[in-house]
């Protein structure tokens, strides 16, 4: 993979040739937004989904629309194709761009659009998946009404790093007694064979648990409950996962030291991710190999 | 002004030969803090104090110290010279610099100090606090625990905006029943003659609140009652004002299109403007004229 290649406005250009203004809203206020997009052997999955995200977010946050959603979709491609990506994600931000300094949005503002690649150790992962992993809870302070993706990350960016000094992979936020979400992944419990996981307004809009409530879960005639819960229901679970498109399905293993469980990985999780791993097989069979 | 030049690390620079990383932590998560220093006829107001309040928002955001306080105050009197200030602002940020995309520090990290000069018409704003200035009132759904000044101002954004569409100066952040602050400012009122101002931990640091209750309120032999209050309750006021190092003491003649007081800047708020003025000239004659 080239590694030192950034695309700016459309632009791939090498990264030390970018120039990001100092009085860009992204650096200055957070003012933007941004979505992941894995890729597997060099082929974007489900890119016209998160493209969509993507797109509804620049609308949520008012920053002048200057791509279609069509055209987003072709940029992601033409950056995996140009880069010469393996495994990894694309990284996509739209800010509102540069302008003085000012709250209130600028009267004229170009958006500044970046697509930048993330090696990832998907093997890594996979052997994370095989032992599970272990929690901590964090208060959830975060803006109830913001549930999509803005560039203003302290909290997860405070909270992993607490569960990290913590010995945890991940932190999961508790917004009253409520489990919500962890940092960049939604957690969902198997209990009396039936997947539970918060209500869509309560988590930040996550293709894979849109997959699996809309499309796995079916598969094995589980039916999804939409309903938050605390922490000591999860301890009840009979198992418990992480999902997203960076983590796929993580069996969680145990939360703030005690064992869901049977404390290992469970099952239901299993075969869900078995089940993700399918579908991104056939999802990116039906792209053309690159030349 | 020389508005072409920028600071990076402590070395002034052309804006355009600025390098900033596109995974700089600013950028990506808003990982960072932020400072706005006043000047006035090219002399930097309470520089040690502004530069105190960085220094320790660096520490409470655990990002590594590369300046001392002192250091940090000889950059921007640095910064006010070589750019040829008159009158603005010197905005100062401390990013965790630039690494891998990770929500959890890098391992390694070497943090990004940028001072940017911020042109400001500090006539206009004597305009305004003649005529007085209208607010709206929005929810505060920001983090409880983080007052400090961290690069997540998109709640502040997003409330500026609705407050310009409406046609007002500011928006009154409102958590619960209770008013907290402005997007950059301190909310306070003169009631049965004493100041009322909502306690230190609900608000974030500023210097011209701390100024206000620690020496210009004695000047007046005024009475401060560091106490939460409602919207009703401000609309009962005699006076209201802002305050911040920004906008100085600004008369709040309405809120939510009602009249505080007699719906014009109060006589109370005035002799604290004089007094802040009267402030700023004896700190900055302490200066010594540029050469």
């Amino acid at each position: 993979m080239k590694e030192n290649l950034i695309m700016v406005n459309g632009i791939i250009v090498e990264k030390d040739k970018a120039q990001i203004s100092p009085f860009d809203r992204g650096l200055l206020f957070g003012d933007g937004v941004f979505e992941i997009t894995p890729v597997y052997h060099g082929k974007p999955l489900d890119t016209e989904k998160h493209m969509e995200n993507l797109f509804n977010n620049v609308v949520q946050m008012r920053i002048p629309v200057v791509n279609t959603v069509d055209e987003l979709v072709e940029l992601v491609e033409d950056m995996a194709s140009f880069t010469e990506m393996g495994d990894g994600e694309i990284y996509t931000q739209v800010t509102r761009g540069a302008g003085p300094y000012e709250l209130n949005f600028p009267e004229q503002c170009r958006p500044l659009l970046l697509m930048q690649t993330v090696p990832v150790d998907r093997a890594a992962l996979a052997a994370r998946r095989a032992a599970g992993v272990n929690l901590m809870t964090v208060p959830d302070e975060r803006p109830a009404n913001r549930k999509f993706n803005v560039l203003n990350r302290v909290d997860e960016v405070m909270a992993k790093h607490t569960a990290a000094v913590g010995r945890c992979y991940d932190a999961l936020f508790v917004k009253g007694d409520r489990i919500t979400e962890a940092t960049d992944s939604a957690f969902l419990l198997v209990k009396d064979e039936m997947l539970w996981t918060a209500p869509d307004k309560e988590v930040h809009e996550n293709l894979t648990r849109s997959l699996i409530k809309e499309q796995l879960a079916k598969q094995f005639d589980m039916q999804v409950v939409e309903k938050s819960f605390t922490k000591d229901f999860a301890l009840k679970a009979e198992e418990a996962f992480l999902c997203g498109p960076r983590c796929e399905i993580m069996p969680v293993v145990k939360l703030d030291r005690r064992p869901i469980g049977e404390g290992r990985p469970g099952p239901l999780t299993l075969k869900l991710q078995q089940a993700l791993e399918e579908y991104i097989r056939n999802e990116t069979a039906k792209q053309p190999d690159r030349p």
